[in-house]
């Protein structure tokens, strides 16, 4: 695989997996990085590895960092993850899946694993419409990263290089984005999104991932592949 | 201790123990953040502990993340440090005991512990004229890196707090930082500055960070508590 190499934050999500193609689409040697934060949802690493190999990248990468130590999120505390009836149900606040501060430390390792490799680009699944109310999701958010980010390195500083934080998701529904990596030839068979999967990792059809993943695809009119553990009856939660 | 909770990044050093007192004397509640993260010089974690003991801080916590991942520094590879005979010898480029990115990683675990206890300030102890060429020391990037927190944050989006990066030392010299770290009683015999320290945990006295901690001492008139393991003859590198 050659190309200039880019940074791909790669969770093991659909989102994550299309823009490792989009990125390989834009002609770049993809150099993948993983994050192993203590998140319950575990089975993304293996799916991320299966992705990164489907991909052909130059390189896989996985960083160990405990965000368990902040607690705070039901990604990585002790704290039940809601469930809901359908996609409508998802509350407009922020929910309790937030992990303070994740993708800002998730790309700040990208930013110097991009210093290492010489890459100019780093690409994120990030997404606006279907982000579930993470305020690090949104277009201000990455724009005011990337402004930093070129006061941070020092191939910025030495004018070697300009960072460009890329999202192209950003902007796209979850099902435009399941259609784009569908043209791009992605496995979605391979990526998992539930926050809650069983022990044998199937998806447990009631999260807020697992809800916004299946509206994808049914709006999409592409046939899910996902394995439900709980396939009609999530659990409501009192709100 | 009471006040205002305020992060404050601790690595160990004379700087750090200098901002913690800095934030202390300026109120807040401090608490300290450290980092394992494969440092050649890691007495310094030890160093850390006493001084947060001394400071009396609210709460202490160590996060692992693991820079050698990304190589490359002669702070966490295997490449030597470099000495000089003395801080007229250093370089004016960017050294090779920059890590990669390390400010941006460890101020974005910063704002994860802030928001999780609830604090509006996080202190850090970079400085932008003896800062051996670092990149991320200067305050046009502190700047940038306080703009992008502002949009990051469930409480900064929420509107319930601005977040503000404090780097008080920025503008001071190394004699002046050690005035003031006296002032407020910080006890310099605790801070460990060495890259490249003895087994023992004795200062090698020509790495770049033992060259502007003993020409601090000696402008600022105060005696000097660092143990060298050779204070007579450090070792030129070619250049």
């Amino acid at each position: 695989m050659s190309g200039k190499p880019a940074v791909v934050l790669l969770s093991g999500g659909l989102d994550s997996a299309t823009v490792a193609a989009i990125a390989r689409a834009d002609g770049h040697s993809v150099y993948a990085l993983s994050f192993d934060y203590g998140q319950r949802h575990r089975h993304e690493l293996h799916a991320a590895s299966q992705i990164a190999d489907a991909l052909d990248v130059a390189e896989h990468r996985t960083v160990v960092v405990d965000l368990r130590v902040f607690g705070a999120s039901a990604l990585t505390a002790d704290i039940d993850v809601p469930k809901h009836r359908s996609a409508d149900h998802i509350g407009d606040g922020i929910p309790i899946t937030y992990v303070p501060a994740r993708n800002t430390i998730f790309l700040s390792f990208a930013l110097g694993y991009a210093e290492v490799v010489d890459a100019a680009d780093i690409y994120i699944g990030v997404n606006a419409l279907d982000y579930s109310g993470y305020p690090d999701c949104r277009p201000e958010y990455i724009a005011a990263y990337e402004q930093m980010a070129n006061l941070a390195t020092k191939a910025a500083v030495e004018g070697v290089a300009r960072v460009s934080i890329r999202a192209p998701l950003i902007d796209m529904t979850k099902a435009r984005i399941i259609q784009r990596g569908r043209e791009l030839g992605v496995d979605f068979s391979m990526t998992r999104s539930c926050y809650d999967p069983s022990r044998d990792g199937a998806a447990c059809g009631g999260c807020d991932s697992c809800l916004l993943r299946a509206k994808g695809f049914a709006d999409a009119g592409v046939p899910d592949p996902t394995i439900y553990a709980q396939p009609t009856s999530p659990v409501e939660t009192p709100s």
